[in-house]
């Protein structure tokens, strides 16, 4: 496809980040300079936006407001969990896409999202296709998991990171100030893929990091588990747990759900909703009977997604360029692509470089990226020096939004209704 | 006690806060340059360090430390919860510390903590007194709870606060962003008083705040909460909680204390140290099967005793400035008396100004201030506009530590043993 010319549409879709809007950001700027593009639309809640023709004109947004999207995090367009079925089993949806796109002359769809959503970039850039409709379709990575393949990390992941080496630093100088011995069980997001959690090893560089750390990619054995906190704890008098919250016995299941269900049972008349803390509060609850020492849970839970206040000026920055790429990519023609991250080997001066690539979106929708072998520790209860080289850079440098009167400010978009 | 001339001893106690460490960074760097000090001593662990004769030699620290204090989170000189019994009661401990401040020469003792710490430092300087030994003792309020009387805030409450502020905008952001509704019942720390819980209303500045707001100091009614709740979400499709860990019903009973019994007693065999969720996962649980909508339970737990990532300047200054008034005031003579903060009326040109008093230790020890109620809504599930004026000041201004690779930097004290 050569010479396109058209609306650019913008999309988010999956669970937020500190820096997706950054990513936004990126993409619509560029779009606004770029000739090729005649205007830029975005669409509220991901591909529903789409579906339900809630599209909105961001030329008419105020320029301030886009580049307060930098340092807003979440997902300002609207982000949505919506899987779209194959069009050969059912095309209405692609059938309402397809007039949507003719109708505001789309012919650069940019969608920005996790592997989920490059399962819907890849269906609707397929569909389109088959139609012979021209328009070139790009993902944009962002997942705080950091399981997208093809690409080096995920924007997201550096912010996330970030935030809970510094909160867990934070954590264990407030255990350690005490004159008695404590256990800290941290719970971090993965259900799958330990990244995050892999992560917290990095606040050892100020001397308080965690002690183990226990990912999802090993079988969890709690009588093990045990007995490597026993003996830091007598040993120090602390001990420091990082773990991902998706961590499973050798059987497979999940660690801590027999407790929750053995609750949940327990309630089932008055709550039949109920959610209980996840594997922090099983493990504390044990190595608190186990040792008899102070326990405690914590779940970082939503926390560690926006905290936009505590990223990683890294993230931010390659995020923002990601954006751009996409917008450059779509207009020289490519589609059915992913932006994607390819570091360099270090030069003299450099120690970080990063080159920007794409990846066919059949390649990376519905795949999870897993924390390497080379990656774990070979006892399965930490990580190794070449994780700790991989992920240093990414968290590197400090955003934070702008304040007014001692609270942060984020972008109010107005999402004015594009006409037709 | 004019003209004393000797030691100077400080400690810290009590819960850690973002600014307690910053308190001590004023405090030293102040003596070590008033000429009635001749040496500058800390206790490790509070109190128990004197009982222990754990003191360290701050003149021995590199000054590059003392200045790293500021931006320190918890309390790096080791705290302790220890309460001192009258000393006409049991004479034991009091006989070991006038014994260790005659051996190093103790002439101004500081002593850093809240409400209980406040009575420990009474204590002393009674003792003290009756004894006739010299010995001028200063207390420096913190506390993030704010619940210190006859000063208008406490050291450790503003950046606790702004925490908390920042932390509830990005949850709000987060839940938003989705095309479904959601509740989020956010617990923050006051077993008694609600301040903490109080100021995440300043997060509405920014168009992300609460809804509602519940405090220990009203009775908590679960159907009228749920009445409410339940009008917000279906008018606006999610509903944002704010609540205390501490309320109670009309009968004085914690919210969420019969469910944790429940599952206690349920795992007696198995756990018998067993932890729940408090308040929030009982609302969470309750809500969800009233609504039916997605709920999360989100507990800040020790996350905002401890963010120097996201302090309030202002606070840190303020707690750096009461380190050193306290050393003023001891080194005048002033002894069994703690810093105060008065605030001054506006203006024209400072909206915000305050008065640096002090006020006798038996006037703070052990009362705890509550939120008062001309800064509780009549409805009992909000703050009022008094209050806004009142915190807003307390918020102002960004504090962080300095970061080297992505990670904070702390201060490490060496904390080599006082010779005598």
């Amino acid at each position: 496809m050569k010479n396109l010319r058209g609306s650019l549409l913008f999309a988010q879709s999956g669970g937020p980040t500190a820096v997706i809007n950054a990513g936004a950001a990126g993409a619509v700027s560029a779009a606004m300079k770029n000739t090729q593009v005649t205007r830029v639309l975005g669409a509220i809640h991901g591909i529903k936006g789409v579906l339900t023709e809630h599209l909105f004109d961001l030329s008419k947004e105020d320029p301030k407001e886009i580049e307060l999207l930098k340092t807003t995090p979440s997902a300002a367009f609207g982000s949505v969990r919506y899987r779209l079925k194959n069009w050969q089993d059912d095309e209405s949806d692609y059938l309402t896409i397809y007039r949507i796109f003719q109708k505001y002359d789309v012919r650069f769809f940019l969608y920005s999202g996790g592997n989920d959503s490059m399962d819907t970039c890849h269906k609707v850039a397929d569909y389109l296709k088959h139609k012979g409709y021209d328009c070139a379709v790009i993902g944009v990575p962002k997942t705080i998991d950091n399981d997208l393949t093809a690409t080096d990390h995920c924007p997201g992941f550096g912010s996330a990171a970030k935030y809970l080496v510094t909160s867990v630093s934070e954590l264990i100088l407030d255990a350690k100030t005490y004159d008695v011995g404590s256990i800290l069980v941290m719970e971090m997001m993965g259900r799958n893929a330990g990244w995050l959690t892999a992560a917290s090893a990095l606040a050892r560089k100020n001397g308080f990091g965690p002690d183990l750390i226990y990912l999802p990619e090993r079988p969890f054995d709690l009588e093990k588990c045990k007995r490597e906190v026993l003996e830091i704890y007598r040993k120090r008098g602390c001990c420091f747990l990082a773990v991902s919250e998706g961590i499973r016995d050798a059987e497979g299941h999940l660690i801590g759900s027999a407790t929750a269900q053995a609750y949940a049972n327990a309630h089932t008349d008055a709550f039949s909703h109920v959610r209980l803390g996840g594997v922090s509060s099983y493990l504390a609850a044990i190595l608190s009977a186990e040792t008899g020492a102070k326990t405690r849970a914590i779940e970082f839970s939503l926390l560690q997604r926006c905290a936009a206040h505590s990223a990683s000026l890294t993230d931010v920055k390659e995020a923002f360029r990601a954006g751009e790429k996409a917008v450059l990519a779509a207009t020289k023609g490519e589609t059915d692509k992913m932006v994607t991250f390819t570091r360099l080997p270090a030069t003299k001066t450099k120690a970080y470089r990063l080159r920007y690539d794409l990846c066919p979106l059949a390649a990376v929708a519905n795949v999870e990226k897993k924390v390497p072998d080379e990656y774990i520790a070979p006892a399965g209860n930490d990580v190794t020096d070449a994780f700790i080289a991989y992920a240093t850079p990414l968290i590197a440098g400090e955003s934070l939004p702008p304040y007014r009167d001692g609270v942060p400010v984020y972008a109010r978009l107005k999402k004015i209704p594009a006409e037709v």
